[in-house]
């Protein structure tokens, strides 16, 4: 009786972990919660050249591109291709944090067709964009390079890499470099990608209470 | 190996209540079932005023009402947001039932960005409103009280409460109120409302058997 | 503490299963791995009889046919619904594949309104079509009889049946026909359907190694 209430803690918590979109850890990228994708390289695509024209918005997104921002639900072709092997994409984070972690996430290997196509060696910058205009370059003076990292293909499908040299400053905006992939020659997916963290106000109110 | 087997059961069992719907319960106010959202107090917008306009269909309901009768996956923002700290959701159920309780789910704490928009005192009400034409006002003679709560943050993010003073009437309308909320001064966020159950005939088959 | 390493284990064994599609099998008729019903049987709409105009793509393909080629996520409703308690689905899969297995799933038992409707005798077939025009008549000669099976109400709501007399031909093409339901007289409802298999060059290459 006593092992069947220690499983069962064990097993209720672990479900509410994994209802809890995966690894019940607040997400600044998720789409449903505001963020946007604003920048991308090129797409790949399956069909004939002028899918491009019509599948993109007014600002050069690919209509797809919000898919890495959405859960996957263990459902392949769910994710973002982008073209070969080396490419980036820029996050709008639902508001200004400061980072401490990212996730990224390829589908597991028990329903993948092939895991060929998965990001590889990465790099994740971050800066505070405010309400500039989108047009404006980035002033790369103000990015501060979050984390460097390799995606594993032998551990769990999302894997979290912390920021490095914490603590960091306040962001609002991240890309996503990717610099290798698994071996596709065609293209890369990008499944899901998250960014953890906390919201500068609540920072300022633990210093406060300790 | 006993001990294997008798966690593997309890991992299975509850994996598999948690693969049905989260509570493996029949849900009578299901979209995918054929529930739909009647009525509502004022939505909250984060837009423009003029996206009131484009969001309702013809019987001014709003576009994302129907939200509260789909499962949210544990993604935050998969709610229909109402202005205010108190409002009302009317909901025509599948089929008449004879309700046995409800439950009222929000994002779950890990995920949220912010639980102050959780609806706290919660009232429901139901009634048979067959084929009348949805324009006539409601008897309120003919409404029954189902059951008052709150909902507390503290406990699991789907909260189900009983029907009070069973056996019930047969209802095919739904009718929750939320007269104060978490906190939030500007809205209250509903993420899912359900109704349990059972239809009138199998009750009388139930007689029939005992 | 050996023992709470040991629940830990199996759980997260088994939520990892759950949370790659249920199985942690590769499906090759995924809609979203790229395949697509391309005949079936008469639908069945609720609606009036102009529905059916509205609701079909050029190839007389029902608009929900796709339904059963897409995850159900423990939701009633999220079915493709044929006319009568016979019929027959056929689906181009997203590769030449040599088949092993195919899963029949139906809504769970806890959540489900009602399981009439459920496939109960089925029979499933599989050819090759390759780049032939979809006009061309099937010739029957090249079809293989891969399973035939009876769905059991009683049973997991995922029902896996190999393939038989393996090994098997390499097939694109699937066939399901239901010859009878679980005793509903006007629908019969495919929550999904799943082909499991390898793709021929992984099997010389396994031939290879050994
Ligand atoms: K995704
Ligand atoms: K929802
Ligand atoms: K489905």
């Amino acid at each position: 009786d006593e092992i069947r209430a220690f499983a069962r803690e064990i097993v209720v918590k672990e479900i509410e972990k994994h209802a809890a979109d995966g690894l019940g850890r607040v997400d600044y990228a998720l789409a449903s919660g505001g963020a946007t994708v604003m920048k991308h390289s090129e797409p790949y695509s399956v069909g004939k050249g002028s899918s491009w024209f019509y599948m993109t918005n007014r600002n050069g997104v690919h209509s797809n591109a919000e898919k890495m921002l959405r859960p996957s639900f263990g459902e392949p072709g769910q994710c973002f291709p982008l073209k070969g092997s080396s490419g980036f994409v820029q996050i709008k984070l639902r508001k200004a944090i400061i980072p401490e972690a990212v996730t990224l996430e390829h589908v597991a290997k028990s329903v993948a067709y092939d895991r060929s196509s998965a990001p590889k060696d990465c790099r994740v910058s971050g800066w505070l964009q405010g309400h500039d205009a989108i047009d404006i370059p980035v002033d790369t003076k103000r990015m501060f390079l979050l984390t460097e990292f390799s995606y594993d293909l032998e551990k769990s499908n999302a894997q979290t890499f912390n920021v490095m040299g914490l603590p960091s400053s306040i962001i609002d905006m991240i890309r996503l470099d990717f610099t290798s992939n698994h071996g596709s020659p065609s293209h890369t997916c990008i499944y899901r990608f998250r960014v953890h963290g906390h919201e500068p106000n609540s920072v300022s109110m633990m210093a406060m209470q300790s």
